[in-house]
């Protein structure tokens, strides 16, 4: 660790929290340089839903790096982008009877994110965007405005602006969570809530700590937005591609998100893409008016169109389903065994266990670690114990991670427990 | 070009001006469907320093991705990284005397500027942010505020905050580009311009025409920035990497930029990458206070430690600044013969010609493209016809764009005074 | 009314709700130059507690403009405004308990919220503010932004910056409106409600629809503020200086607010003042760091100083209380009566009806007109008729003014449901 | 002074400078509680042009009050506002031949400011607005963000936004002051300068420190702003009324301001009032867009009406000329022969001297007031000493006051001379 502690900015994070080297990783298993196997449960923060260098990505990859296939295009025409574009639509868009534009905002999430924002504002004329209580949407300013977390906010060093915060489904008990105060505030012109020119929210708060939006209040946005003239922004970054079941996890509550922001496994091998989904007719950029120079990632194209044969049939959301029920049965046992107040929370294979006390889920973290698990915590406080196991492991996989979650829980729960007495006595 | 059109949105925009799918790439070169051959001296906007798939740092590639090394690992300690960061801690900053850290903040630009845009307001506590002129610097909210193209700022759909504006070396004649006006409003306490944290500057302004910054202008900014505890941010992403001659493009004005931005041409392949450089004292970030989920793109940590061969001897600068020259001196030419009035500018490889007229270098670039040829436009009217040509391009090849260029400008000059003409007949 | 369309700019509004030119007023009453009276239930919309040109004040500002008194002093020592601030001191501070500072910020509203804004920012070190639904503090771009109306706010040509709007006391129903929300937006980090400088409150809001805070809610938001190291910034410039009984509105619920911005009534005679009273300790401003060309209106200082004997006994504030129960029951008997839903409220002498309904208030308001009443509506949608008439009037023009309210509620609801019935036909 | 520094906040400030309390005032003399007198050239800071109590526009009050006239009335029509309104137009816009409406604000110069400000953003559509170094205008968030005083702005507690400063004529020599570089930012859409809305600009900058805009520059400006789509925004509120020979300042450059801001001396004696005089055709506001308690001062409203007399004749002009001739050929002298480097500066009766070395300025003011003078310094650095004595004063009290300004800068310059030569020794 030696290279990175005299190189690297203080800013890493994960490399604190699993101070190892790695060097290899295949499927759900990862390496370090002295050859000690982890499990990883953590998938690139949702970026590796297919796993680590799976065989049919990179031998597509291998291929097109060997034939000299362009690597960079900005946003020319290239032979993979225009076959990632077809079977995009192919695969996913016409199945699902959604005719939107791709547009390629740059490689990055947030880059995704800043171009539905402007885009949103562009075509309403509006400037007020809502967002919701813990949602997590990108480090650069304009993403920041519309995420929650205050340590991230602070460190835009300004004021953010031209947002306002509402509360997530659900958020401080079941009224002030609902949808009435939203309306309300809308439609009171005294409210001091400037018209929307739109909402962008997540169906799963990922990075927020797992909190899950229910279908009536997804469907209850999504109309209430249409009737203020406000655009539907659903961020899919870390939900999206499978990571719930289907391919987009609004599927489910039947939206029709006016624009869609899609990264992290859309790639499907980790490498950096993004897009944003737009509605046809609100598809009113000038050319060139968002660029960006790394906009035509082509390594990314290949690998992106060779993972959406996952989506040509439906063997993957019907394994994920079986999967996550059991992930879900066994998380719920863990919590509701482990002693302590505990809810196990989440859809599809982004669950996890949240914890009341604090410093526990962490607790439970370093412990998976040392027992050759990696995922992380997640919340404002880190209070959730967050599983992301890529969709593609194998039940004996899972069920070893799960294994090891269970003692790992028990061992923290008996550790905070044992230091509250030594402290007592 | 079915595919794009139906597909794409309508944000795209270079595929307008180069209308072929292209499929393969070596060096300088470029290949359509069609197998149509063309000299690239656009290269990905400066993304391709080293040209088109080098043959070393694809080996070093596939050799990476065959043996399943990890792609993508968030900010954890990968051998991928390390090794990087001890090449280029050995190859570039050593030698260079610098001692500053290196933070890795998402793969694109504009990362690299919304990043060292946050830490400069953190570590000064000011909000203020000095800008110039026709700078170029990213489309996410942070970045476009510092950014002077109007047709960009007018897409972010909010007014820009935290930045003032100030006038580039030279800018409308030497006495309101002289450093005179900027010293005397940061002096003076009721100027209305607040004290700043930083200013952002590139050395040469690529995307905003081709505008050279003087030694002494640099040199004299950095002391200023001094004198008034203000940070100097250097966007090295267009102009570093060797694009004009030395691997930072302050090298020459003997500048120690407190942060410096890379990205473009730092992975050597055209994969997504950025850098930003922190002066040690100044590396203030909490862990995890920027994040990102592609800021472990290891397949470009690959590929840019190959790349930082070409620093550990002195001949790619040698030969950069041999063909400079060359370049320098038939754009004059270029300029001088071509009946209109025209100015040569640049540095390095990193050259053009303006025009006065409008539209002119519009349509050379054009007729370049249909003599096979790929460049682009600067400047916020499009006036500059500008060269980015791979730094590792023969002398022929050299030559053969030059004579297209040579060629395309008098055909375009002639297009237009026949139109003039037309038009006035 | 020819000179006022002819020459006044169209921004003018109450001149068309009263279409006669007024050209004296004594107490209650005012005339127009035809010489017709009226009975002023509007009382410069809180202005003139004391009624028109009271009689003991007019003597104290006679004679000190004839004695050549300062008229103008910006804010150097002057022998009236000693006065004042030693009286104001004995009169009102001292017996309730508060040892604050009085800023002159200039004369108006506005300049006082200003004022306040900026000192809760500078003494926190934090920039945003809370507001609450349908409140109203000004029309400078500060005050604006505190502000709730979307017409005005809309005014600014801006968006509106800083600030975070959260539910008043019972709005959109008894759960959202409670406490409970603003608390958990407050502790959790990851609201994205970044940590308050402090909140602005009325108790009524007055221009918002004459909505009541409860005591309840107005102490717990007192504490609440207080464990985060927020102020309390009490908003008293229409519902302070007696008009719900006590001199300050909010001496019923016992609060001790960090700040209080007064003005409207408090030179008794119309004159324009305003202040800004500061805990001691949080007195923290440099010398002339805000200031105002008329913060020293001594005229105001001196029909202030007389005013403030009203407070020198209780019998003002006994006689509001139950000119205040008189006005209750009657408006309580009138919405109960009227045969449309509508709903009394308010407190102390600051009253009126809320109708359902659209436009009924505003037709009951041009009713009161044609029959000799001015008053006004308030509320987002104007839905509110309000009475704010001068404490001093005696009981046979309150009698007389319900009286003519009564009627022309009546006459408003006949004339509504006969159109409703004529359409209908 | 003690009733003062017990009661009222940290913020007053020319108390401090002017440490006597004041009780009476006539012309251009003012009387403190002792009895002693002072020549007043400081003059309410603008807003005494026709000096304290001035006997016809007393009278004419004293009447008013008398009367019952009414003295508030938010903005109906009133007698007393409908007089004023016909005579300004007779008076002053008809024979300047100006069409422009009048809107009443509220009675302070920073509610004409925010006004002026809001309606150039609505009727442009557009956000940014133009400033310019060293100008004041108003302490409320929209019109500090226009002003150029560092801790006046600090004061906000935010990033003050939507603005962009300039140089103001001559700032930083004759070249970086010139319009060149305003056209040049306005011409060149890559320029980081957002379309204005307007500049806001006045003639003789007061508290900047007398700076003096010329003919041609003012002329130049107009012109460039009109072929910008641009409103031209005079503050005339401390350089107008008369301040500088006619009765507006911008009347000797021909200009035609697209909106006018009044304030200080247009009701004659001091009492709050300000206007906005608007160009026809843009008088876009809806009833009530913008409001204020005190926006019907009618107090202010009749001395206003008794002092447009001044107006009605030529004299008032004249004798400010011949004054001002005077007041110049002194203060040059005084200037060139105190012995340190000094420039006499200013237009009309707002002149001053201009110190380069730190605190002379404040030296001779102090000096000044032990003499039986009160004057104030302006500048960011306090670095001018500045004059603004009632235009009504007679020869003799302007000698008289010239003659102590004379003896108070020798005074400061020796004591200085002094200080450093002790110093030295």
């Amino acid at each position: 660790m030696n290279v990175i502690e005299r190189h690297e900015s203080a800013v890493r994070s994960y490399c604190r929290s699993f101070p190892r080297t790695f060097t290899q990783a295949r499927g759900h298993e990862i390496w370090d340089r002295e050859g000690r196997r982890y499990l990883d449960f953590f998938a690139g923060a949702g970026a590796l839903n297919y796993g680590h260098n799976h065989p049919e990505l990179k031998r597509a990859l291998l291929d097109y790096v060997e034939s000299d296939g362009i690597a960079h295009s900005l946003d020319m025409a290239t032979g993979a982008k225009e076959a990632f574009l077809e079977r995009f639509h192919q695969v996913i868009l016409e199945p699902r009877g959604l005719s939107h534009r791709v547009m390629f905002p740059g490689p990055t999430g947030t880059n995704a994110v800043e171009a539905a924002l402007k885009l949103a504002r562009k075509v309403t004329g509006r400037t007020n965007v809502l967002s919701f209580t813990n949602g997590f949407h990108g480090m650069t300013l304009g993403s920041l405005s519309v995420t929650g977390n205050g340590f991230k906010r602070a460190g835009a060093g300004l004021p953010l602006n031209g947002t306002t915060t509402l509360p997530f489904d659900g958020y401080s008990g079941a009224e002030a969570g609902s949808l009435e105060l939203v309306e309300r505030l809308l439609e009171d012109s005294g409210s001091g809530v400037d018209a929307p020119a739109a909402a962008i929210v997540e169906t799963v708060q990922g990075e927020g700590g797992l909190n899950v939006a229910s279908r009536p209040w997804l469907q209850g946005l999504e109309q209430l937005l249409r009737r203020h003239g406000a655009l539907l922004i659903l961020d899919d970054i870390q939900a999206g591609c499978g990571r719930t079941g289907r391919f987009f996890s609004f599927e489910e509550a039947g939206l029709r998100p006016d624009l869609v922001c899609l990264s992290k496994s859309i790639s499907g091998y980790g490498l950096p893409m993004s897009l944003v989904l737009i509605r046809p007719d609100l598809d009113d950029w000038e050319p060139g008016e968002h660029n960006g120079t790394f906009r035509g990632n082509n390594h990314a194209f290949v690998t992106a169109t060779a993972a959406l044969e996952f989506w040509a049939g439906d063997e993957l959301e019907r394994e994920t389903a079986r999967k996550a029920a059991t992930a879900a049965a066994r998380l719920e046992e863990i919590a509701a065994g482990c002693g302590v107040p505990a809810t196990a929370r989440g859809r599809g294979l982004m669950r996890g266990i949240a914890f009341e006390a604090e410093g526990l889920a962490g607790a439970a973290a370093r412990g998976c670690f040392e027992r050759g698990l990696i995922l992380e915590t997640s919340g404002a406080e880190d209070q959730v114990l967050k599983l992301l196991p890529p969709l593609t492991l194998g039940d004996e996989a899972l069920d070893e991670g799960l294994g090891i979650i269970e003692e790992s829980v028990r061992a923290a729960v008996q550790a905070s427990a044992a230091s509250a007495a030594g402290g007592a006595s």
